[in-house]
């Protein structure tokens, strides 16, 4: 068996998230698994760094797949985009060791929030922005941001999980970033909690709206109460932006643009 | 009567086209005069620069329409954005002179084509650039580019037109540049027929892959044999970036973002 690590982008508007879910439209990891089986011609099992929910995007998500077959990497990934819809691309193959695992190999995830701020949205940017027409206070949001840097138990700012799971993550950087009339939320962790991007987006939204008082963000990690918590953010502004691994030597790579 | 100005973007994806159609599919015009009369509570014929065909986009296509409505600009343009479709986006919105028409006083028009030449096109790019992946000869597309500019019968890069239509057009530039992996031809002129970008961009695609003998765009533009010219490249690379008119005074001008 050989190991293919994958890099994948894709426009997650019109697709249930990633995880392949029992009912409720296509998703990422269906559509991709279907076009692997018809080119390998054997089931492909494809495990992702972790799940996106519907809506996210993707500009290089990272999984690996264990096949039988010894097709080329490079010719796999031509095969893949040929057959793949246009809104999901595989833009890097390479063969990896065994013990390589997209999700528990990963050390790091950065997410980037994009929010448009002027008055009306581009067309062009629509499927990939959250419209918050309204002057928001980045300085107040970059201090607030701070506080959610460091080891926390995220969970005010995740949906329920079971009573067993730790909510304790470790948040590396929360950048707060104009660019032109978008402002981005940068957020890089070790990882992270269900719908937890999003809810910490939408917190620092509503502490720029002038929604919290100035301290609220390391009070809301205190007690931990959801309900206390800013609105979460919609899914389309979100983007998984890279994760990261150990370095590792990989066995062959083709980069497919 | 007051005269308005209207600036606007839009994603051509899902239309046919600028112009109202007997059949076939929603078009930008209809879809931006039934908002207006609804907010004017009067009919409103919107009249643009010119059309642009289906699938085309538009930056900042410019259009007018004369309206009995006393409405200032600026709540007019809030209005009409709330009820478009996110696709159509009213960018900027001025009272003008009676004089002014937006097709019959441009003095120029400035299309972006779009070509993407990596190997597989970002799924956030797929709707607005022309897949070509292979490798253009970019140095022969500007040689042959220069034959376009100035006053030529252009016939040979058109769609028919009746047989007493002029079909002599001034080209004011033609540039070939390259952006990361995309290669942007951009053409501005006095006017353009029928398809006429579109098959100029296919043709300098053609030269670029060594389909063409040096100073073909020469013979084609002295032939006049639309049957000799490149093919007509796909809509959806194709961006109308603006409209030029004389400078005039503008009684009254919102800018909406």
């Amino acid at each position: 068996m050989r190991t293919l690590r994958l890099t994948i982008a894709y426009d997650g508007t019109r697709y249930a998230g990633w995880q392949i879910q029992r009912r409720g439209g296509p998703t990422i990891q269906a559509t991709i698994e279907r076009v692997l089986a018809r080119i390998l011609r054997e089931p492909a099992a494809v495990v992702a760094s972790g799940r996106t929910d519907a809506g996210v995007h993707a500009l290089a998500q990272v999984a690996h797949v264990r096949v039988r077959s010894s097709l080329p990497c490079e010719r796999l990934a031509r095969s893949l985009n040929a057959l793949l819809p246009p809104d999901i691309t595989v833009t890097r193959i390479g063969e990896t060791s065994q013990a390589f695992h997209a999700r528990f190999s990963a050390v790091s995830k950065r997410y980037r929030y994009r929010i448009f701020t002027g008055a009306v949205v581009p067309p062009f940017e629509r499927l990939y922005v959250h419209h918050v027409p309204v002057r928001l206070n980045v300085a107040l949001m970059r201090r607030e941001a701070r506080a959610l840097e460091g080891r926390h138990d995220f969970r005010a700012f995740a949906r329920a999980a079971g009573p067993r799971r730790s909510t304790r993550r470790t948040i590396h950087e929360v950048a707060v970033r104009r660019r032109g009339e978008e402002l981005h939320i940068e957020i890089a962790g070790n990882g992270f909690l269900h719908t937890m991007v999003r809810s910490l987006a939408g917190t620092l939204i509503d502490v720029g709206r002038g929604r919290f008082a100035p301290g609220a963000v390391r009070r809301l990690l205190r007690n931990g109460q959801r309900r206390s918590a800013g609105t979460t953010a919609p899914a389309k502004g979100l983007v998984l932006v890279s994760v990261s691994y150990p370095a590792t030597r990989r066995v062959f790579t083709t980069r497919s643009r």
